[in-house]
């Protein structure tokens, strides 16, 4: 990763940016079903994520990205914010694996309140409706709202969610290996439909689960369905090392990013792994305008649609859930405890956007509205394609998850401005490189351990 | 249900028979994945389910419908069966939704190993993405193989599995009605997305669940998917008759079918209900030809692809999960103990077919290696719609559950074969009636619990 843009190696020549299309129903700016432009229902608007799907695999993204919450986030602002009603992503993802024919459809079920069985068959079921192109974005659930949708009171500690996360994955990825590759012989002529030989039954016996198996599905298409992850913890960077295919982060700025490419790269190594198997891929906030003027005049328009109950509500939820609604919007950040929730990285990164910057609470809202803590890139195509080289090419990023302000729209700009400009300086893609989301990522398909 | 073929009432002149279409991936029987017609990857292979589903919209089916387990069945015989690799359901039933217009998508989900948020918030999900058309065939899970995926050692005794699938029903309706029809004002002037007024918390605490809600889906299109069960034993029955939109049941012959029409429609009285509210659909397994010869042909080619093993491991399955591997073929059927599982009923239909008969081991799993149980009907589309019509006149259906004996062929000939004689006759619509599952099943649209 030592490369530069003026001196591309070899690999750099031939390695290209990753993209992932991260939806949210109308966009990730917090006032985004406002603008005129957005349909305001689009969360159980089919239509919509068609669209998007569609607008997505035109320009030749890896995937589309899903992110998931087992709850409604009740409290101050909330009836104000677009996200209380949406499908569920599951069973999206199949519905779009119809209307589609390219794209990866990854998307988000969380190892806290699910059974290893359904998520295993759930995500090879997908595996084989869309020919090879799930994704599964593995995450633990740490709001006290999603626990007691599931009969706890209290979520998971940090530990056990991982503990627990842990063992999910070895137990979802045994069985997927259930059966060879070759285990369905199906001979007509003597009525053998499989072969016993290859069939593994897994008895999984552990702390958190007691799974027997076999899985009721042929081994996946890719093996394993491409699996995801954004933890930041230590618990999560070694979990990611160790198990994912591609990680999610969000980082503001260059340094960080990179510190955290290398990190990962690294505990990949240690675990034996070819550091080129797992593709980071951090979020970027991309607002693209034909001009520069027009991208900030875009940029400002959505500014203009906070309104502050949601603005507050959406930062009180990223910075840890906290109810931020009693504190006075024009002083500093009030000093809040360590939260106990998953969002402790985001709750550091916030924290100190605001002191940097001597940020009151209105204006650390309003800085994140859009972006939520991602990389915020504002300009023209070259401008987002300048930002996208250097950190790919400066060893911050493999990809990139493109978060758009406003849906469909902020994606079609994107598609049609910045997609072009990355393909000119030959860092994107001019084709699908093959049928599966492993191909297009890169990445081996996985031998069974049974092999 | 006193009118007779020859004095139609008014209520069956414009009454109309319902008509489900049961979809096992390679057809309902034993030996059809080896007929040369049929493609013997069916259970994965999304471009025959397309092919079905559309061929069952194209005939005006009101539904597909999907059974389901949540294990491999092994042991001897079990490698000849194809039994082992199918589509998930919900993920089926998603996908299909997106190349579907009118068809209702009805799927099973067990209340045994599931949460009920999971399968409220999916089945709402469903009804989002087609417009209405969902269905969940609400089942109980009485196999160790299924207990064993989840962490049990032994499948839950009949009564509380029962007790279990009350309270499951009650949570998943609860959730349903989370959101009043009209919350979601998605004001974007005043940046108000939902009215607060309009959202209840469900704050459920049972024996066996505690969910507190509220659904992050709006109430679905329909109100509530139409739920569809099969109970036949009395907490089954009594369930179905509280809480059922539709009853899915397998009779041999009418005087049982009449019996059984009567004693639901009864119940459903008993409970307050509208006996019209609650549609009795029959099994039927229809061999159908051009002509009566062609018909018992197409019913002896696949009696001929009966593998021995295959047909006692499918016998043995049905009369309640018992390995009948070691017993001579050509003596009665021994004496079995009373089953535990869920196939009481079917065990006790399978055993006084076998004595009523003086059937062997080989004769009695001959005889229903295609019907399973159900009532068989092979002919032609007049001797098919004779039956069907004495049933649906004779209060013993309002609608059947189609078993075609392999697929897609099985399903294509009753489309256009028996559909235009039905039509023919009167007794099947020509065109949808409305849009969603309910407008054709003629149910009405439950109104929410808080209204």
């Amino acid at each position: 990763m030592t490369s530069s843009i003026d001196s591309p190696t070899e690999k750099t020549a031939t390695r290209k940016i990753k993209l992932g299309a991260f939806l949210i129903p109308t966009g990730h700016h917090v006032g985004a079903w406002r603008h005129p432009d957005v349909p305001a229902d689009s969360g159980l608007n089919f239509s919509h994520y068609k669209q998007l799907a569609q607008t997505a695999e035109r320009a030749l993204f890896d995937a589309v990205f899903v992110a998931d919450n087992v709850a409604v986030t009740l409290g101050k602002g909330a009836d104000k914010v677009a996200r209380a009603d949406y499908f569920e992503p599951l069973t999206l993802m199949a519905a779009l694996s119809a209307v589609t024919e390219h794209i990866g459809l990854v998307c988000t079920q969380t190892t806290s309140f699910n059974e290893p069985y359904h998520i295993a068959r759930k995500f090879a079921s997908l595996d084989y409706l869309s020919g090879g192109r799930a994704g599964w974005n593995l995450v633990t659930s740490d709001a006290a709202a999603e626990a007691t949708n599931f009969g706890r009171a209290e979520h998971f500690a940090h530990a056990e969610r991982y503990e627990r996360a842990e063992e999910f994955f070895e137990v979802v990825s045994g069985l997927w290996d259930s059966w060879d590759d070759d285990a369905f012989v199906r001979n007509k002529a003597s009525g053998q439909y499989y072969d016993p030989q290859k069939l593994h039954v897994l008895n999984h016996t552990g702390k958190h689960f007691s799974v027997s198996g076999p899985l009721n599905v042929a081994r996946p298409v890719q093996g394993r369905p491409v699996t995801v992850q954004a933890g930041s913890s230590e618990a999560g960077r070694a979990l990611a090392a160790r198990t994912a295919d591609v990680v999610f982060t969000a980082h503001p700025a260059l340094a960080p990013a990179q510190d955290f490419y290398r990190d990962i790269k690294n505990r990949a190594a240690q675990f034996g792994r070819d550091p080129d198997s797992v593709k980071i891929m951090p979020g970027i906030y991309v607002v693209v305008g034909k001009t520069a003027e027009d991208a900030r005049q875009k940029f400002e328009q959505l500014q203009q649609l906070i309104e502050p109950e949601a603005g507050l509500a959406l930062l009180g939820r990223m910075i840890g859930n906290f109810d931020l609604s009693g504190y006075p919007l024009d002083e500093p950040l009030p000093q809040l405890p360590l939260t106990e929730t998953g969002q402790r990285s985001r709750q550091a990164l916030l924290t100190s956007l605001a002191k940097d910057g001597n940020l009151t609470l209105r204006q650390l809202y309003t800085r994140i509205a859009g972006g939520r803590g991602h990389n915020v890139v504002i300009g023209t195509a070259e401008t987002v394609a300048d930002v996208m080289q250097e950190w790919f090419e400066q060893g911050a990023a493999d990809g990139f998850n493109v978060l758009s302000p406003m849906l469909p729209s902020g994606l079609t700009d994107f598609a049609d401005l910045v997609v072009p400009e990355l393909q000119k300086r030959g860092l994107f893609r001019t084709e699908y490189e093959g049928s599966t989301l492993r191909d297009n990522l890169g990445l081996n398909r996985p031998e069974s351990r049974y092999r």
